[in-house]
């Protein structure tokens, strides 16, 4: 009999992390996640579709860029889009709370091919989202994908300083300008 | 009995894509790619571990880019080793005569998510392959991460324009310019 249950995202990523640092990937089922979960197995596959996808949320990043790239101040120009998307990843996913968490994730996929490969795809599919949500502002595709790969480039940088205890959304903006300062030292001509 | 097979893995590449062009990947096996290119099973596990990576090389790509960076004069910057880099890539992989090969090899990937899949994680490992390059030469960590991505943003434009007909090393240079012009375009706080 299904029943609502309360957070069983959260608590099916907290319960597969766990065991993936308790015995490795390879050797944890989706059984293993459900139980220590506390929930059934059909309740793992109604919000996630494999083993791989539980360390990675249901597109849930991608939905939040969406949106914040879509709700920023109608004058606002394609940096403020993009730090707009920053800030709302850093306030929703990228919380003091999630530290911990998000360092044992971090260890986690470091050490298993598999989930870096699928984490190699996500970070594509974000910069996707970012891509697109920036050229529906009306801003021209060359601009919207060059400023989703340096967006994407500076969240990855600020994910690693938030991880050692900064906050998100300062770090990210700090490396966006680092970012854009590095561009000119790349297309300088040396003399 | 093993006997040295004039280029190999050229013809297990064409007679992979016309097969899986013809009945698609998932209804193709190693072993009918080795029966069309007139070759063995094993000769195709010596030069490629899967059915997937067939479409990819052997590392091929990041190795050219790698040796050309290493390559380009002492006194270059990062926007002359990327130009080399782009330039070897056009001599060696995208010739005029692989254009056809090329461009059913594209419409072969977009048809297949597998396929697409590990088409992303390469278009990574050249981006990375990139920018380890330009820091063995120096360059600071962040303007050649930097320069990784516009410069594999420049080349993945630039395959499409060669694609259509034009020449891969002029159209990774322009394509290159068009990418730092929007730089600005991105970073201009409006007023």
């Amino acid at each position: 009999m299904a029943r609502w249950q309360p957070n069983a995202p959260e608590r099916l990523s907290k319960a597969a992390l766990e065991l993936f640092a308790e015995r490795g990937y390879e050797n944890t089922t989706v059984i293993d996640i459900a139980e220590r979960a506390g929930l059934t197995k059909s309740t793992f596959f109604r919000h996630f579709q494999d083993k791989r996808e539980v360390l990675f949320g249901s597109g849930t990043l991608a939905g939040l860029i969406t949106e914040a790239v879509a709700a920023a101040p109608e004058a606002a120009g394609p940096l403020e889009a993009v730090t707009a998307a920053m800030d709302a990843v850093g306030q929703a996913a990228f919380t003091p709370e999630r530290r911990e968490f998000g360092t044992l994730r971090r260890a986690v996929i470091d050490a298993n091919p598999e989930l870096r490969e699928r984490e190699a795809l996500k970070g594509l599919a974000l910069t996707a989202a970012l891509a697109d949500a920036l050229e529906r502002r009306g801003i021209p595709g060359l601009t919207a994908r060059v400023a989703a790969e340096l967006g994407a480039l500076a969240m990855t940088l600020a994910h690693e300083r938030w991880s050692d205890g900064g906050d998100f959304g300062e770090c990210a903006r700090q490396a966006l300008a680092e970012v854009l300062a590095a561009v000119p030292a790349f297309a300088a001509i040396p003399r």
